[in-house]
């Protein structure tokens, strides 16, 4: 694995204490792979250490003066902060220094930058954000997320190619399944925009199942899941709330009383195993899909492991040339349409 | 409580075997309530035993000769079934002979026969299905759940309105918060449908709280939650498929080892309070609300336990006039646009 990523070390919840850390262990795990941590160099430099200095020069630093708000308008900070560190760490992957970027700043900023600096694939109308959901047969990816609250047809079609690419990318699945997020599986259900596209999903040259229900997703139905950002980033909120909801019952079912704290004391290696398997910062790290180049977005509030693992997946994504793999697809699309690519 | 429940006793997966016993608990434990059980008499009358007898005459059967089928298309049912459980039931509800109707049976065809039936009240364009979710505060009742996969602004308003009536008369709240679910809090969030239908609710004479997100939901964030069918119901089908597999690998974790395996069997009235508390029988029985008439639905696998809550959330909303509630609040509503009610 020869890639570069480039970090924005500032953005996040927790800002360089999380980042940096995390990309150290990262390198550690993936002895072929580069990093940039971007940020203010005066707070880098202590946290990253002497791994600056190892041989191999597997790690550098790349100053920006400024940092994006959590809150900050997208619009604002594409025109005023230019040498924030979200910028420039795409701006590194732009110039070809790096091959992915990963942030765990404002996601409609890091949409907006990436969109501004990287531009869409040809044929694609709107990046998408895609997230792997953990499912009973291992995970599915499901988009968009939260990006396009409104679509067409054609953006879902769009985002069938882009998801299936993703998990062929990530997975190593040739044909992955793509289905079509719906009120019920028969043919007559829905409103017009699925059937449109599910007409459109049917005449691709993708996978496609047809439609799916939301519980289909946790069954692991199909490897992708297609909906409009509306949906999807409701589904996804709505899947965060219960969880949480969930496990909060659990505990305080667990501290109701001396006998069931005691309970919970013994079973306590059979409840971490739990948590560990249901562990969001596993699934860390979501993809900006349909731009010219690999962006992933951390959550938050992630600690070390989970911003490491998106780290991860980011440098995935790049070696196994995901960017490539859509721009050949949507070709071969508008090669079928008889279109010029 | 002086209420008739008329009860389809032939729907559901498990038909009279769980209908039945589930309307004599629900009569024990309900002493003013009356109830008719429709079906074929001679399913029902062995099943019901000396409760048919019991002085006060509160348990009855109406005969019905046909069953509508759990896949048969909603308009073949109305045209086609006219002596079905489920019609004879909604029928009872429209001649005054009972005050609200249950069934376990097909959602479509319900939902069909209720409006085709008992028509909806003045001022409202469509029947919605409406459910309470447990929250951490308690519960939320959230609609449209997917009988308008597709929604004008108006209907969410009326949706609103008519959830709002719903959650006064089950839970004597005066006036319960309404939430409208977005894809964020801020006010540029959403697409066009929730900008419009906000402004509605902003002017309605109702509680209303503004956006919730998806997780806010389990938050108990507004006591009723918005949204058009479609979001809702892949909202509610994804929560059931989490809920499903979370349960699933606790119980894995449980059964993975000897130890694991002792550690579940001494836990196990922990873990049995955990499973109650989370149990979706204790929340069975979606409202179709905006008909003329308390029309309940009972999820289609529900057991006796189940079956019982979905009854006596039905003789609830009776005597507590939810119809009228509604009713009152549409004629306010056309009286204050300045238009006849």
């Amino acid at each position: 694995m020869n890639v570069t990523v480039a970090v924005d070390c500032m953005g996040g919840d927790h800002g360089p204490s999380v980042t940096v850390p995390a990309v150290l262990a990262f390198l550690r795990g993936h002895p072929g792979a580069h990093a940039i941590l971007v940020g203010r160099e005066e707070v880098l430099t202590p946290l990253a250490g002497e791994a600056l200095a190892a041989p191999g020069g597997r790690l550098r630093i790349h100053p920006a003066s400024q940092v994006v708000g959590m809150d900050e308008p997208p619009k604002s900070a594409v025109r005023a902060k230019k040498d924030s560190s979200m910028r420039v760490a795409i701006d590194l992957v732009k110039r070809g220094e790096a091959q992915a970027a990963v942030s765990a700043g404002n996601t409609g900023a890091l949409m907006a930058i990436a969109r501004f600096v990287l531009k869409t694939l040809p044929g694609i109308d709107r990046p998408a954000i895609c997230f792997a959901l953990p499912t009973v047969k291992g995970h599915a990816y499901a988009l968009d997320l939260g990006a396009n609250p409104e679509c067409t047809a054609e953006h879902l079609l769009q985002f069938g190619i882009m998801g299936a690419m993703l998990a062929s990318a990530l997975d190593h699945i040739e044909r992955p399944t793509v289905g079509l997020l719906n009120v019920g599986a028969e043919e007559i259900k829905g409103n017009e925009l699925t059937k449109q596209a599910a007409e459109l999903l049917r005449q691709s040259s993708l996978n496609y199942y047809g439609y799916v229900e939301g519980d289909d997703i946790y069954k692991g139905r199909t490897e992708v899941v297609v909906c409009d950002g509306f949906v999807g980033n409701v589904a996804l909120k709505t899947s965060e709330g219960l969880a949480k909801m969930l496990t909060t019952f659990l505990r305080e079912e667990f501290m109701r009383s001396p006998f069931s704290k005691l309970m919970g004391l013994m079973a306590r290696p059979v409840l971490r195993r739990f948590r560990h398997r249901i562990d969001p910062g596993r699934y860390n790290g979501a993809v900006l899909l349909g731009l010219r180049g690999v962006v992933l977005k951390s959550h938050g509030s992630a600690d070390a492991f989970a911003f490491e693992q998106a780290l991860a997946r980011a440098a995935d994504a790049a070696s196994n040339r995901l960017i490539e793999r859509i721009g050949d697809k949507m070709a071969a699309l508008a090669g079928a349409n008889g279109e010029c690519a």
